[in-house]
């Protein structure tokens, strides 16, 4: 009986799954449906339709909405050169973007992500972080830590760790969900403006 | 006297010239028009129409025709995966590939090749050279010696330094002319047959 308790409440009415849900996604923004599928114990489809019914829009729509904000902070390169959504951004000292896996990012034979992929996302990263107009990558030391597959949410987190008049110096760290699958450590060469 | 009669000597008559070219590509049939055009002191409309007259096709053609001969000997990832023509290729051993950088492959500011495409080219080169069907990036350490820019053919040279049952170390070095451009040693994880 006791066991049964703790069975009905994993199962919630659908009003009380959609209250979380709609915090859970206010939480965590970036959340993908397949977590969000596998944390309240149902259906893909059922989050689905949650989100239509709670006006939420597609992790896609959600991260291009967050991305657009952080636009007009980037100096170095052009929008559609970044590789990822850039959704967090302080310039010169961190940043997060986030890259799905399509099909086109990885080995046709066994789906997983290639690594220039997933490196081109923290480079890209690297470059869009740094507040000068002109940022070139002068060396990188990477450990593909897990691989990544078709469909994985990849989020890179870059942090400066160092930095003097010519070069950046920082760390990226790239995850899927809580399991770190990158780490990398970037030297960006730049010109700064008042030269 | 004696200056202008080195002068002359450069302007080779067009038969002279014809005959000097068809040798150089043939000792080196990755060269390009552009590289030919400076060492003939003769405008790339020029070497075309040398090219078009000695039956010699575009570099894009010369490398495809020797990329398809390689490309039985390749077992780690499917052709069109690769980045770059494979142009030589011994097995566990050494490989070369060729990359001439396209629009897409550089930042729209400034024409300079992205850090991922030219990393790309060394990455799946490696990849490519191991004959096991299972083959993933662990770690790279790299260096981006010199600016690559649009329209740079970029060969890239690999070479195995190091290998044991579950590894693959290999460097890679390309080269723009005679120039570095980017050098890197790459750690190779693969999984043998046997297993």
């Amino acid at each position: 009986m006791v066991l049964n308790d703790g069975g009905d409440e994993v199962k919630r009415n659908k009003n009380e799954r959609r209250k979380l849900i709609e915090q859970t996604i206010q939480d965590n923004p970036f959340i993908t449906d397949q977590a969000l599928s596998e944390m309240y114990d149902v259906s893909i489809q059922t989050i689905r339709l949650d989100r239509t019914q709670l006006h939420i829009p597609e992790l896609r729509e959600r991260v291009k909405r967050v991305a657009t904000e952080q636009y007009p902070q980037i100096s170095s390169l052009e929008n559609q050169d970044i590789i990822g959504d850039i959704v967090a951004l302080e310039p010169n000292y961190s940043a997060k973007s986030l890259l799905t896996i399509s099909p086109n990012d990885v080995f046709s034979r066994n789906n997983i992500a290639r690594g220039h992929i997933v490196f081109a996302q923290a480079n890209s990263l690297c470059v869009a972080m740094i507040k000068h107009g002109f940022v070139l990558t002068k060396e990188s030391h990477i450990h593909f830590v897990k691989p990544v597959h078709l469909g994985d949410s990849v989020m890179a987190e870059a942090k400066v760790a160092h930095h003097d008049d010519k070069y950046y110096e920082m760390t990226v760290s790239s995850y899927v969900g809580k399991e770190k699958v990158f780490e990398g450590l970037f030297k960006m060469y730049y010109i700064s403006e008042d030269e």
